[in-house]
């Protein structure tokens, strides 16, 4: 038996679920919303939760009468369908370093609700003005994986690592006062960063560090 | 009362342990021996796992006399004191593309075994022959963490990733036939996985690889 | 005498067909439709293959007045006129990782048909569930030449080329997740990919890759 | 039954020859003299062409008296075993634009001679005097391949491009008056070239080129 | 006396064309309509030639009417008043590889006669039929200078300067199939050409080798 | 106390100008109109300066009904609130190489303003015409800090500190005739100035280079 | 009068001391110890401060002995010779993120030192373990300049600049774990600061913020 | 007749010196003194001028005793022999920013030497004192042609050519204090220079740069 559906186009991989823990993602830039609704249709059947990143408002407005239940969030431009529900784990902590920062925080903490975890928010709390992090340690205490969402000059990384057990998963972001280059300051920043515990995904990809700190908790 | 120690050059963070989980790393690159070994001598005090990385062999041989139980690994250029006792938890597995790869590797695996983690360890199963690790997938469902460490293209992460349920934590390598850029192909390659459940650190860094894998394992 | 037409804007290479086996192709990009119809018409003269490539559909719509027979793909952005014979020779594969991919391998694959070969392609096989590839090796023992075509990290260049004993022409595109630096990530892993037998043309190139493959195919 | 040999520290691709028409291929760089023989002495054992890339004049000197038959080339830098008998294809050109290119010239065209192909060398036939190119239009004619290894500017893969039907390997070079960026201007010169039927391999990548080159004569 | 004129938003360099043997030439880009009609005023009241680079056709309407003898290029965006007399000096001979590089060509051509020089051009002469180029050594013999303006590969410039005892000022342009990022790619080929006679300006700048043409042609 | 006023999407640092001597400072861009409305009002009742940095004229027609005491610049894309009283102090004076730097230099000059500074202005005095420099030693010779706003090649930063005994804020602008790598060409030639004294803010940072100036004067 | 000396290979700028407050600095990489030796003997007739940076031990060794009142600082690679005399001013702070650092850090003290100020050291308070800053904010308060030296990610710039009132002056150091692309990371990190007040000066280039915080606690 | 020699290794191209005016050169990084000898015995018969570029003093050990007439200079790697005679042709000056860039100057200035032409030097002359430049204006209107080499910041290219109404051939160097990224900060400066009339070589391309001057010189 073949584990995926070829849809001509596409070639759904059906068997993700099972192999991976949770379906195909279904990433929707360069996609036509025709493409799109096939696709919706096709992982509906199989009853399990459907999630779609990159999705834009007009995306949305073209596929959402397929079924009333797709759920659609502006800011994190991300859809989704038969969520999972939240087992009692551990928390998933996302902080931001500014309020630019927020809808890349908003797609990666999205990402983490549907796919079944409790997530908590803590945004624009960046180093120009540290103690409203360090008014916030209980909550580093309390989550078991953070998400540090931060542009420009992305030093929240390492500072959050410096103050928790937990391992933090980071994110550039392309935000910046003058040039930062789209994403590359904060980036590298990230990358090489004094504390370790750190780990990032790419910039902007708020997507991944969602479902990376899922698999995290999962464990 | 203060929670580090100043010794002038350096103030040995003491209170990381607490808030960490693991207390402070010596990373030994433009250190001199005699610095190295006064902080030594100041961490064994503390009682706890000392752990000492980039260290070179002419360093080691400078302090090795300060204490006979100080171990060391010339592949991954790392020294340890009072290893961490291995508990009952999930597995890391190690995967290399390549031979080439061993060093960084290695790295991450014995920062993984000194915080007191089990490790596996799959080497040379790179994508230019790929059913080496297809005839190895038990192991990839075994392992609670994986790291990947692969230079050139560093494909090996994204396939990985698509065949686990386990995170992956991708190791980009400086080492390549022609021209890698000293490791940034590699690194691009891991960032933009088109598989999500994969983190980066930085060029070489395996330690800082053993270090979050580790921090993942204890949660 | 000489071999090129001078049309005072350009000089058309009227000896391009004996000394390399197929006439000039037409690049559209920064030329007026009317330049492009001067063009055609001149080339319309000479009774052969005429291949116009980056043509968008407004220039399309500009010149298709000029002779009924001229066909155009919407999705490869590519026109053609008085097609080759498909002659009895091996067969081409075009390859995808993604559905975002496939405008580039369009591109690859009309401009093979159109220099007469036969084309057979296999879209959405991307590393991320590489059993969709393996279901499918029979069609890579079957090919003379592959084209990959790959954005992100690119890797499935690498795991093709390890799959085949065909020469693999690699096309790195500009789709990515997150931030793929427009296509600089997938041309660095395929250039450094650690299985032999590939070459890589430019960033979203698929009509050089396609000429490439054809001149491989007819030798 | 396992079509790979573990040595521990590598995992010997034995599937390779079946799958892809050759061997395995011994990458040295980084790798011991110890390892290096034990590999080779696997290989011998399977009775097929052994072909060492990347080797150091120290490590042959080390290996060399496992079997009196390995041979070994100092500007190269590459040693073989059971070199393929030659059948009757067609020609492989190598051309270089200066005499600084040899070296990589040479790992190109001591491969494809290894894997059985007949190899012809014109070197010395850069832009800064095309004459000499123009005087060996024959050559290019007769070739069923054609390798372009060029430093400095790189130009030398458009020009011979545009004067033959055969498909041009092109290898950027790292050699370079004032600084040419380590082979990053020939690399991209080539990526860009404005006349279709060249794809490009790795800077300094000789081995590469000839594999690949070789893979196409085979067809 | 203060060599300059003061307009608050600018200080006219009026002391240029003694020092330099041209006026100051006017950047159009980023300035108002109405600031570049002030500097006309002020510096046609100077009786000497004005030249405005990189204006647009919506700023050359807004200040047409302020002298009916300005003149203006729509493809090399550039205006001019008060030509200087062309004198018996050698001639300029600007060259292009293709048809999209006709714009930057222009600018240049234009430059160099309204300072005065004696220009021919001999366009889309690109390398990949490369006997267009041979068809016209006697151009290349007659001229005192040649610019030559190419992207994709930029390999022109070397080729030329190897048939002719001219200096050669190449303009690399951001023209390009597939990725040339933007120029860079033909930056660099001629910054390291192979063939010594070369000097390279800036990606587009057709102005400036025009006015570098002028410089050498008036000596 | 919590020394920062929880708006949700925005933590406000009021402990801000007790801290540093200015109230945080409100970036405008990528926030909403609604959201910059809301953080200025909350601002507003703390009866200190109010300074907004990038913000489109559409998002100051959306708030200035607020209060009619807020002040906008079109040129520097700069709002400010309740100005603080200019004291005696040195002056700052703030220099362009161009007509087309002047935007970043009103962003710089209007920040220092509302600071409490003085600050004089001299525009268009680049180094192509170096008198117009010299003509002004006197206004070099009179500031305490020197601001110079520079694009193209940046030059001006060099020769302006090698005349002045003031230190010097170097802002490297995107302007550029050709491609001048939108700024990168000039922030490299202010980080490696040949003449000590120099210090370097972003790209087009204006804001920063008058708050870094404003700081040096009030010591 | 001229106001420079002509040494044949080098003119001595003896108007800088009037022009800017501080006489001519010799840079001592790439000149001979003759060459060195020769400047140095020039510059001690003039009977003001001489100051010679990146000077190798080496170097030193063969001037030594032109005047027994010539200082070596091993460590800052930097000598001098007759000390100004340290006035009543305000105090100059270095700040280095790690002990790996403080070669950089030496430099920019010791030219500090030399050119008469009053210079504080507190060394290795990364934001690995940030309370080792917040332990001492009375010192950062104590302040007219900081200086703060960081490689890695150099996030301590924006957190120092953050807590502080003064001026903050970083050093990008090309120090760190893994790649940090020799300290390109740390540059950009310090650049994209989201904390206003900060400056940068070239990666290592302790001597330039020495003398640019020089400048600023002179004002 | 061909108007090549063909030594195997290398295809000496004797048409040169009619076609361009000069004969080939030799370029000796990466050959052998044996190559390099045979070369220059077989150029020696022509009789007529040989430059041997990028020499190293264990190259020239090697070669010296086939002619005692063959000079060298340290200073400048380069070698000539039968220098050709000064005709009375417009000067050429070459001017460097620091006492560094004095070996990439001479060896543009000894090539332009060798050429015939007459050369004067002027060294030390950066913009951190431009009052040295300054005082030598004269030196400037003098010539025929400026050569200016200069690292760090590459500011004087600009600054000479707005004083001067000579073209300016600009050479970048690697030397600079900090970081400046072996040149490429130079390079981009000279490329993006506010005033026209500058034309840019490569980095540390001193022979390229004499080349270049003696072909504007010669007519």
């Amino acid at each position: 038996m073949k584990h995926y559906q070829d849809l001509g186009f596409a070639k759904l991989d059906h068997g993700r679920a099972r192999r991976r823990g949770f379906p195909e993602v279904v990433f929707c830039e360069n996609k036509t919303t025709e493409q799109i609704g096939k696709i919706f249709l096709a992982m509906r059947q199989r009853k399990d939760t459907v999630l779609l990143t990159r999705m834009s408002k007009g995306q949305f407005e073209g596929i959402k009468h397929l079924d009333k239940k797709i759920k659609y969030s502006d800011s994190g431009r991300i859809a989704w369908f038969n969520k999972r529900k939240t087992k009692s784990k551990g928390k998933i902590l996302v902080i931001t370093g500014g309020t630019s920062d927020i809808p890349v925080a908003e797609e990666a903490a999205i990402t983490a609700e549907v796919m079944g975890n409790s997530v908590q928010r803590l945004y624009d709390v960046g180093v120009a003005g540290i103690h409203r992090l360090l008014a916030n340690t209980d909550k580093l205490n309390d989550a078991k994986v953070i998400i540090v969402v931060a542009g420009m000059e992305g030093a929240l990384g390492s500072v959050v690592s410096g103050l928790s057990s937990a391992p933090v998963v980071a994110v550039p972001t392309s935000v910046g006062y003058g040039s930062s280059f789209k994403g590359l300051s904060a980036l590298l920043t990230m990358l090489n960063s004094c504390s370790p515990g750190i780990a990032v995904v790419n910039i902007d990809n708020g997507f991944g560090a969602g479902y990376f700190a899922s698999m995290i908790n999962k464990k």
